[in-house]
């Protein structure tokens, strides 16, 4: 940590902040500059609330300097982390894996047909939600059980993996049978809670990030899941909330590039949920590839006019299979391939 | 809602909307301009995706007429909404109402103390987390149910009413013989489980403005709650997230207002949270109340420098006592008291 | 316009807001539901401030229907623009062009060396400051006209286009006689005198989003422009203001598929100034192609090391080498070629 | 200046870093700490792309220390500026200084009638736009020269000072005759040419904060004029862009007491801007002097219905004259009185 304090500091003022800072466990190196003394402390807590030296007297700023995060950052693991799955399936590694399949699990037909289509075009994971979060106390509210059962059966019929949503500990021992992925939304990213029940599966889990949450707040909720054992954390952008209204959200693809400097961990898009409707869905998933995400998750919906969530953000089946075969020619460009 | 075709417009695409729009139930009123129709339909369901009907052919843009609340709204109590208390305190009556203690319970002696402090300096109600959300996997967690009787105690000692957070479901029973309000975090905004457990419980909650929600989006999850019969809902601003990065949060202001003509329910400010650093508290919790505020929410500690968390945006005792006078002096100019 | 009465307005208010809007001089059709009026305004002005509707008694909202600009949505030309330079260079056509180049124009030996480097690796347009708006009072303030003659001398040696930032009314004329497109700045979005002066001359301009301008200011924007006949307009994003600060800025790659929506007017991506650190641009770039970008704009110096400003944002020539060759693997995908 | 390097830094990587520091004339201290490296620079130049740091090998992160600004710093004059005028009236000291009128001149009746109802209520400064930016072309765009000289009579009947927007340097020369003040509007906060000039009068700015600018940025526009001389610069709050749409903008009324401990230059509100419609101007006004304002900024028309611009967010006289009531009330509480 560095504390910068003011430049009209006094010398008692200095003494009390390099105090304190011992006091906490801090080794202090003291640079006294012309207009300005500089504190360097190295050696303590990695967990602390700087506004505590903040408000100390004739204190000017206070800059962390290791991040919050361990586990989650890129030194722990150089060599970047592959998310492997029994039937080989490698998220994490060279080639990009596309995740797809409807807003919410609504029937067996449905997610027959879907998985089908999907498998076809490419995917290797199913996604599908049973247990819906809405807005709205008056809307659908998923299929629970039931629902994941069914993908279970889809997705086992074409050799899909399965990804769907856990919304609460309570979910966490239901779901354990059927899926492959635990989806955490954007909403739970800061769910500490189930966070750390996460952590105690073995299970891998895909982390979204909140609407409102900084890359660094992403990391340190991915560190909460595995600082209780479970590293196979796969991150997502799926848009933030920006001042531009046009969009539902803004996804912001930088997110990619970034996350893949600070963190080992692997990174995907989800252009359906970025954009929120159909047509503009395929130009950020192709950006995302572009950008060198290492997985996507899509939408696709049989019969998009009749589903019961996010019909208008779901492809239609012609329009995903051009899309992977968009996909196809991209992933080359930034030396991968499609799964 | 108000579907407006394009320009080009086909009377073929105005006749399949017009189609769409009888089969969802609504009534439909078509206004045939020079240049463009406009489709006014009314009379069908509060909750609906919008973008099922952005992504017909022909439709330029779709507007939603009625707001996606009722119980929340206005016209649904334009008298407004008072919460009151067994002990004659009441919220959103002609009195501001002051919420003040500690962000976590640590000890007896600590409750006692700044419930001492609060009461004679005015305040109605204690404040005090049990069960702490905290974005860090290594920091403290709260005392749990041990920590709510203590509150108790100290609260009723002083004639204080309490308010303590709810994280989960599961803490909903624990905490009902130990508390006044339930407070619902700014990251539970749109826990919609938990809401709705909230609904189905007889006391008052005291419900937080998400960081990244918007005004609509917080009268949403309101209405939540009061579906499942629980009118006594307090909304509180607490600050949202902007591209300043100075501050914590920005905490809006302006919300008060807004809230008090789009809702019947009444609106508080939590300062502390708001701006994230104590000197900064006094002058927004005036502000706030100047604005029109309810209820304030804001964080005092008999001795912030060893609190356990969020000690720099909490308030020393006789700091709180020199608010309390200037807000006494602020309150009859918006026409109110201090309760 | 539509406006919706509050569910409570009396028929008094009705007519009031009625007689407003006659006077106003709208065509006014009223749909009245069982809860709530709605009344639909057609055929009067473009430009209105809705607010003076909004205050009037019993009215809750007002939506404005039709796009507040006109020249520059899509149904003025669905079939998009294509602006044409003399050596037959075309931005909108099939081919994305690449604008690249420093910052800053430096020196002779400067322009002649990178002319050649993003020449040779396939740019078409050389982009360089000679009018430099810096931050700080402090900092390198450009070369002025002088700067504008070495580049024109650098771009005419190696068949390439010169597009340059105006700054002010009065470098209009000092800019004409040497470069090729007129660059309006993020910071002049609305300097709406300047894009007055921009609509009367007969040279392309490059409009850049501002960073906290939704895609309909941009478009008014451009509308300014348009409204002086000067229909050659590109649009450009180069990155928003949100609450991440771990970028610069957040550049916004789903406004390219957007505004190649809403209008005709080619739409190209600044990855540079949108991510702000050179090794992120070439991702940001792929991506903008990926999401359909018409040209790209691209800080480029030989010796980035020593640039005197923008240095850390500028691509190493091997590195632009290198981006160039993935772009021509990508564009195909989404049917296109780089020019 | 910090730079944190890497954990896995080496010492070849280190070195260079410190050969940079010192070739750019700093002096460097190094910490070592047993998983890092800091190093911390002081002595050489204010203005500096911390990004050329950025981009070496082994660098983490960088930190800027000493703020960019040093004119508008707190250190510079601790015990704060007052802006005095010939007539007595001070900016910054212990009387809030309020600035009333319509938001353009439109007529000398219309000014007459407002400069007499502004005054009798205790305003100090008329405020008037001459020249308007309008972000449409097709708006009224002002009455210019004529418009000065006749709010310079209406003031000068009722013993006003006379504040306006200058939006070009060309206007600079126009306005000296008639005005006290030169408001510097939101959308040019970043025109540093414009702001170079004003650094050249010597007559009293009042520099709107940008809608997407940090108040970093606010200072460092102010430190611009500064720079040329001209210290008496008043900074003005508006309201910012967030994802919040029900307001036009968002006031940070946060800004008031984070300016005041960062610079020693007056601060004022501008609630009419920041709030948009009238019937929530005089709640953000009372919150605005609640948190410490030294001035407001606030429209007012003898006729706002008939106002040629921003009608809807313009008081209506005895709104004002209520308004003004409530102030006196609330400025005592923060040790204030009103002008």
């Amino acid at each position: 940590m560095i504390v910068a304090m003011q430049d009209l500091a006094t010398e008692a003022e200095v003494q009390n902040v390099v105090e304190h800072l011992m006091h906490l466990g801090f080794e202090v190196h003291r640079t006294t500059g012309v207009r300005q003394t500089i504190l360097a402390a190295v050696g303590a807590r990695r967990e602390f609330d700087m506004r505590e030296l903040e408000v100390l007297a004739g204190v000017q700023q206070v800059y962390r300097i290791s991040a919050p995060y361990k586990l989650a950052g890129k030194s722990f693991r150089p060599e970047g982390t592959i998310v492997k799955f029994k039937n080989g399936v490698e998220v994490g590694g060279n080639a990009v894996v596309v995740m797809a399949g409807p807003c919410s699990v609504e029937s067996r037909e449905q997610m027959l047909a879907v998985a089908e289509t999907v498998a076809r075009s490419g995917a290797k994971v199913m996604r599908g939600g049973a247990f819906k979060p809405r807005s709205s106390p008056y809307s659908f509210q998923g299929m629970g059980v039931e629902g994941l059962k069914i993908m279970r059966e889809a997705a086992d019929q074409f050799g899909l993996l399965v990804i769907s949503e856990v919304m609460e500990i309570s979910q966490i021992d239901l779901m354990m049978p059927y899926i492959d992925i635990f989806q955490i939304g954007a909403r739970n990213m800061q769910n500490f809670n189930l966070l750390r029940e996460i952590g105690k599966v073995r299970k891998p889990a895909l982390l979204k990030r909140g609407i409102a949450a900084t890359l660094e707040e992403l990391l340190l909720s991915a560190e909460y899941i595995m600082a209780g054992g479970n590293y196979d954390v796969i991150l997502c952008e799926r848009g933030i909330r920006t001042f531009e209204s046009y969009t539902r959200n803004t996804m912001d693809i930088s997110a990619i590039p970034v996350i893949k400097k600070l963190s080992h961990l692997p990174m995907a898009g989800d252009p359906s949920h970025g954009i929120g409707i159909r047509n503009k869905v395929p130009p950020m998933a192709c950006a995302a590839v572009a950008a060198g995400a290492d997985a996507l998750l899509i939408e696709v919906h049989n019969n998009p006019d009749k589903a019961l969530s996010d019909g208008a953000q779901s492809l239609y089946p012609e329009q995903f299979a051009k899309l992977m075969a968009q996909l196809k020619i991209i992933a080359p460009a930034v030396g991968r391939t499609i799964a």
